[in-house]
């Protein structure tokens, strides 16, 4: 199959694009590098060194004979978007191509916007361009778990059937997020929803929990093809920084009391769910959504399973309870609802010891290059004032 | 109070901003002129010869020596916008200031994106600002009764209890809008509920029906005064447009069997809503949704309602079904809630035979000034392809 992969050059990405070639798909990848553009401005940087993604194209050649082929531009430059649908004809278009921090997306009303613009509007180059080019294409766009908020029911997927007053109809799930990024992320969901209505398009939204991992098959088959892995405030999902912090020396930070639950997967179980929502397209006219978790957890049931595994290997580890930078129930209602992924044969990895422990391992392997200054969160939600933002960065120095 | 309106050399814009000066409010104006760029880019024009703003605010002081302060900007600009919010220091912001038109915003993906980043990046901007400068100000922000689409239950105003498995929760209520246009409007809704909840702000979001009518006390004071009346395919809406078609001999343009129904309400019944809900500030921290009609029709009734006032004035009219050029339920359940309003005192003016007549009236006396061209719907939802809608613009000239 031919799979177009926007952000292939981010953590899932360019795992998703390996593990697709591999598999004998032709795939090329879209990234305009704002990922590592974005690392330069908070002054972080990916634990593992990764290649240039002109390298790393290189280097899986070298290692397994086969092509990935990359096109560098911005998804929301229409020029760009509409020729490399045109030309590669996708049959399947994998979009990561967004920005996916909460923090970074509340730093101010720049950041705010950047996040819109750069979500919301590159998806909405994608789906004309689909629709002109390739209508026959299936859109796999990474939605979030976190558009649904914590609501006070059983979150279904994507849609639920609302009995109201003696009539009935199946509705858009109601979506309360929490942060300006999760926003554009349902903002993308409503439009990739009226596209696949008015054009017929089809599109399977993911509502993708929290991915932790570092390694994956084609990850591992050589150091110059590792994925990026992020930790800082900005990037870093909790279980992965979790982690570094164990290794770092430095206390586990939860906000609260650390009874958040949210849904958790293991970076494999990703390119699984992504490969079974590909093999088995979306019909047109109605964008399918699937939620994508294996587990879920509390914050502070993640940090204590870091802490165990991380003593075992002789390294000591504290939790440390600070105010929360976000604005959120610290206890609440959570049971969302998992079919459609296991009905299509989704087989979980869950979350054990000795993944923690190898996850530890490959992190004490880049110890070096641990940059601890951007791993206490800074960015409080209620804030949203440039100013505090640049003196921060100022001390930081 | 001191109150900002945005976009307040709109439609409603400039007659909001002359009906609270007159009541001795202390009234600014923001407007960058969009909408009249947006007339020459389509070949159209206002039916009623507007004034330059600048004549507006002179004609004004003139006939009421009051005084309205322009501020001539666009919002997308953090500079301006935070500057005017620091400075007049609102007591009320009335937000106008969107692109309103569903098919302008299906032309093609530039338009898209452009009705996007107007109306999105606009409302964060002018979020932000209250934030930082203005954190006590009420936001009455013009939502659009198009965002909730044609559901088969009861519309409420803006939040639904919802009893599932057991369990209660007061969301959301799910939307499901029929343009990009209508589309950024559920995302501005998103965006201002969650800067209520973190920020603790006041906002009320008024899910506006379609408007129509021609005279407010105001603008009867003067012709300099007039504020402008648009009848084209982009910015006309149902009743205001007919009323120029049998005016101009063109017969009433009906989508399908016309069967369509929606909320609509006279302009100065908008000056009341909006009048009613700052007098009556939202609470902070949690958005405020009130529904803004007075009455439903199906576009059918109305059609025959202006048939039949025409026909009492001597004129002929023919009513003519084209076909849908939009995507939507013709046959559709409508029955929206509407008490916020009614229970702050709104006196509804109900659609009557005379004020069509009158507004038939009115429309005679710039009947030299109808561009006939652009009535018609030209713009399809299926097509969203700049170079149909180029060659469609040549063939008009």
């Amino acid at each position: 199959m031919r799979v177009l992969i926007l952000g292939g050059d981010g953590y899932l990405g360019w795992a998703t694009a390996m593990y697709f070639s591999n598999k004998g798909h032709e795939v090329a990848v879209v990234d305009n590098f704002t990922r590592r553009l974005m690392h330069l401005e908070r002054g972080t940087d990916s634990l593992t060194p990764i290649k240039l993604l002109r390298e790393r194209v290189e280097a899986w050649k070298e290692a397994t004979g086969k092509t990935i082929t990359p096109f560098i531009g911005d998804i929301r430059d229409w020029d760009f978007t509409s020729r490399v649908v045109r030309d590669f004809k996708p049959e399947a278009i994998v979009h990561y191509g967004e920005i996916p921090s909460a923090p970074y997306s509340m730093i101010d009303v720049h950041h705010a916007v950047h996040v819109h613009e750069n979500n919301v509007n590159g998806t909405l180059n994608v789906l004309f361009a689909m629709h002109q080019f390739a209508p026959e294409s299936h859109l796999i766009k990474l939605g979030t778990m976190g558009e649904y908020g914590t609501p006070n029911i059983d979150i279904e997927e994507g849609y639920i059937e609302i009995e109201y007053k003696g009539r009935k109809d199946t509705l858009p799930f109601p979506k309360q997020p929490g942060s300006f990024y999760h926003l554009t992320k349902v903002h993308d969901s409503n439009n990739i929803m009226f596209a696949c209505r008015i054009w017929g398009l089809r599109a399977t939204d993911l509502n993708q929990g929290v991915v932790y991992g570092i390694e994956t098959d084609e990850v591992n088959l050589d150091d110059r093809l590792l994925t990026r892995f992020d930790y800082d405030e900005s990037f870093g999902t909790a279980l992965n920084r979790f982690v570094v912090q164990a290794v770092a020396g430095i206390p586990l930070t939860l906000f609260g009391k650390g009874q958040q639950t949210r849904g958790y997967l293991n970076i494999r179980d990703t390119l699984q769910c992504v490969e079974l929502a590909m093999l088995h397209p979306a019909d047109p006219g109605r964008m399918r959504v699937f939620n994508q978790f294996t587990e879920t957890f509390s914050v502070l049931q993640l940090a204590q399973a870091v802490k165990e595994a991380a003593e075992k290997l002789g390294i000591s580890v504290e939790i440390a309870h600070y105010e929360n930078p976000r604005v959120e129930a610290e206890v609440h209602y959570y049971n969302p609802t998992l079919s459609h992924l296991p009905d299509l044969g989704l087989q979980p990895r869950y979350l054990q010891e000795q993944l923690v422990e190898s996850m530890i391992q490959r992190v004490v392997q880049f110890k070096e290059r641990i940059i601890t200054h951007a791993i206490v969160p800074r960015i409080r939600w209620k804030e949203g004032d440039r100013e505090d933002q640049v003196k921060i960065t100022e001390l930081e120095k």
